[in-house]
């Protein structure tokens, strides 16, 4: 692993030092266990005293920290800096282009010299890999598939026909890009007859997918996902969702079809969002809110039926009190009855 | 790409036409998004003046719709003639027999030689693959298990010991089927000992199961999936499940061990049922609803606990009127005190 | 199979028998369907008249129930035993030792002669693997990650560098283990970058994972799942989880980052539990319910958000009655309004 010293990493993340610039630094870890080689970082002034007594060798602070003679790196935004210095630190694997003797990449299949693929992946023909792009084991990439420059695809993906990924996406294992979508026509005896779903998925720049995700292709325009937009583990999007740029949609949702998504928006663990509905811009969905209608833009919203958090946090308080309300208002019954 | 006129389609989805019998149509598209060359439909009548001003070649429409000159198709379904359109206009990739030669099939397993197995896929000792079925890349078939004809199995699918598919299935990418249930004793110092799953998974014709879903074996017995039954992505269904025919399961349900669903019955999506329970036929439960005890048949049920929709949706109306139902009580509370 | 007599089990399980010694037993079957050659059990008291029913050979129950001169099993846990005796009457395929020659397997691997490994699993450098494990087609095991003796791993199952498994674990197909959590550091135009993910994923022994379940690796440090704990399917938990011993995960729940659940705590399906808290030791959450603060050890919470479930279960009740809650004080209003 690599060694750098408080200055070296100062110049590298463009931070100010304070106190040692010759101190050695080899890791990070998190305040509480820190050693003395150990790069930490505080990003939240409820922890200001755990930085103050951390056995961290430096720490990554902000303008405001009151620095007690430790040695510090000062920064606008130190969760960023903390990103860009653990890269440093303990850099990822090096990447080596080559393409693993067991994989079968058909002929009319375009992938770059630059970029590696390992065993047991298939690549179908008219597929298309860019360079810099890292296809891990045992993947499944379908005819005409394309995959940006830069790209990681982690072991057992699945990204079926019609779907197309900008450069530097992320999709981390077990996820399935481009899945035939949830569409059946009914008929009058009930049964449900598979509407052939046709259209692709599109994916923008430095998306990351998380792992067993599932995003169901267009049922005959694309399901698209705007560039910057992260995805986490087991996430559901299903056919013809839009979802905008930098989204943030935590694990475990489910957006179902047709649904947009604005820019910016936010969306907590185990939300589901019904069909055919609007999200706007900046908007903030709760931990397991249902969201049955459109969201303003800039809205914050949770609970079941999703509304205003503001305003349903007030009314789940008082849905506790139920039982003190049914108490008082028999009272006031009995009060009156007695009259 | 094929290309037919508005009387071919007309012939071919039994539908009656109006307007010019040879425009040439090419493809299909949503009616805000459709071009000249493009068929389009009208199922929800709340689009009707969509329909009217798409740019759309054809749209097929209910017998109701009020013509306005434009080429059409009328049928008593369009949304079910809209899914046989598609696979004439749009047509899948042609079914290929063979077997790819990194494929592993066991001498003891009997596939058929009208099957496709992709590549890196392994097939177990007796198991049996019907007459065009198609086995994707990279999948896992273990011994004995069996696909009946016409199966569609996507890539990087797990079909365990004890699994059998009936004709015309699909299972998409990732699911994982006849997995171990999650049965354990536990002892009196508190751990939980694994109960062997030894039953089976038993799946009718016509089922179509979507991308990372589980279906565990049953404990002794058979987990069962009626035929014609549609399951959505991330769905799971526990051991001992018993689900009747053309049942409806959106994405993110859970179903847990033991519990029986009804014929057609519709669960939306991330609700979650107990186990030990009847859902009844027609049943319909309500997106993220949170079942905790017998459904009647036909009824329609929502949120947690779940119960009666009309009852609930009266119930949480008045829950974001609980400040409102606070002040007024606190109102008659001062009133009566001055009295 | 193998075929006991009710003599044979019951010394084989430590059970005392109860009539006909030599009635030969060679299967399993639930109470209501078994027949002459099959053993079931009797767990819970509710279905004593089904064991007096039932047209099973021979049941094992406990210490209580009243023998009708069938044939019985008696032990302190009948489940328990029950557990025991599936595996002699059902035993589970032998297991044999060897590679597959269409594993690749990096030669700085170590990997025991007495384990196997299945076709088109890939291991790679420095990756160590004990006796008696057992690893399914189509892994993807990377550098370094460790899999104790005994260890079963399913299809299909993805482990990450910086796992670390104990001894006797299961991992069931589709699972992720050491996947890259959930961490960016936002910039001032809203825009997410990754925080390298660089702990690892420790645990312990005889612990059970279910299937397409997602397990982040630790930011820095690790995460953590102690020994004994069972996890089933489409569970989600997040990096820098710390999980005790003999905890009960069930089915889609999510744990998101940083939070530490106690030992022998049980989490019901779908239970959602946000970041950066304590569930404490024996805690039970149940179905679907929305933690979003620590959990007291012992504690019983449910519902959204979560709060103790006896206090829960009467404020749904009277949820339920809020449309007559309504009527009554307008009641109350009218009558004082006439005074």
């Amino acid at each position: 692993m690599p060694t750098l010293t408080l200055r070296e990493l100062a110049d590298a993340i463009e931070a100010r030092f304070e106190g040692d610039p010759d101190v050695a630094l080899s890791g990070v870890a998190p305040l509480e266990r820190a050693g003395p080689a150990d790069l930490s970082f505080l990003a939240n002034p409820r922890y200001e005293e755990s930085a103050r007594e951390s056995a961290a060798g430096a720490v990554i602070v902000g303008e405001s920290f009151l620095g007690n003679g430790r040695n510090l790196l000062r920064v606008s935004n130190p969760y960023l800096a903390y990103a860009r210095a653990v890269e440093l630190l303990l850099p990822g694997p090096v990447f080596r282009a080559g393409v693993d003797p067991t994989a079968i990449i058909d002929p009319r299949a375009e992938v770059s010299s630059e970029s590696s693929v390992g065993p047991f992946t298939a690549i179908g023909p008219g597929a298309r890999v860019g360079s810099g792009a890292e296809i891990g084991p045992s993947c499944v990439i379908e005819a005409g598939v394309e995959i940006g420059s830069g790209c990681r695809i982690f072991p057992r993906v699945t990204l079926h026909s019609g779907t197309r990924l900008g450069a530097r996406c992320i999709v981390q294992s077990g996820s399935v890009l481009g899945s035939d979508g949830f569409g059946y026509a009914t008929d009058e005896r009930g049964r449900h007859h598979k509407v052939p779903q046709r259209g692709g998925l599109s994916i923008g720049d430095d998306v990351e997918i998380g792992a067993n995700v599932t995003i169901d292709r267009g049922t005959a325009a694309d399901t698209v996902i705007g560039a910057g937009t992260k995805i986490d583990n087991l996430v559901h999007i299903a056919h013809n969702v839009t979802i905008g740029q930098n989204a943030f949609i935590v694990a475990q949702v489910g957006i179902a079809g047709s649904t947009s998504i604005g820019d910016y928006a936010v969306i907590a663990g185990q939300a589901g969002i019904v069909g055919h509905v609007r999200i706007g811009d900046r908007a903030r969905l709760g931990a397991q809110a249902g969201v049955i209608g459109d969201v303003p833009a800039d809205a914050e919203y949770s609970g079941y039926p999703a509304r205003s958090h503001r305003e349903q946090m007030r009314a789940y308080a008082l849905f506790a009190r139920l039982p003190e309300l049914f108490d008082r208002l028999k009272a006031v019954e009995s009060r009156l009855k007695r009259k």
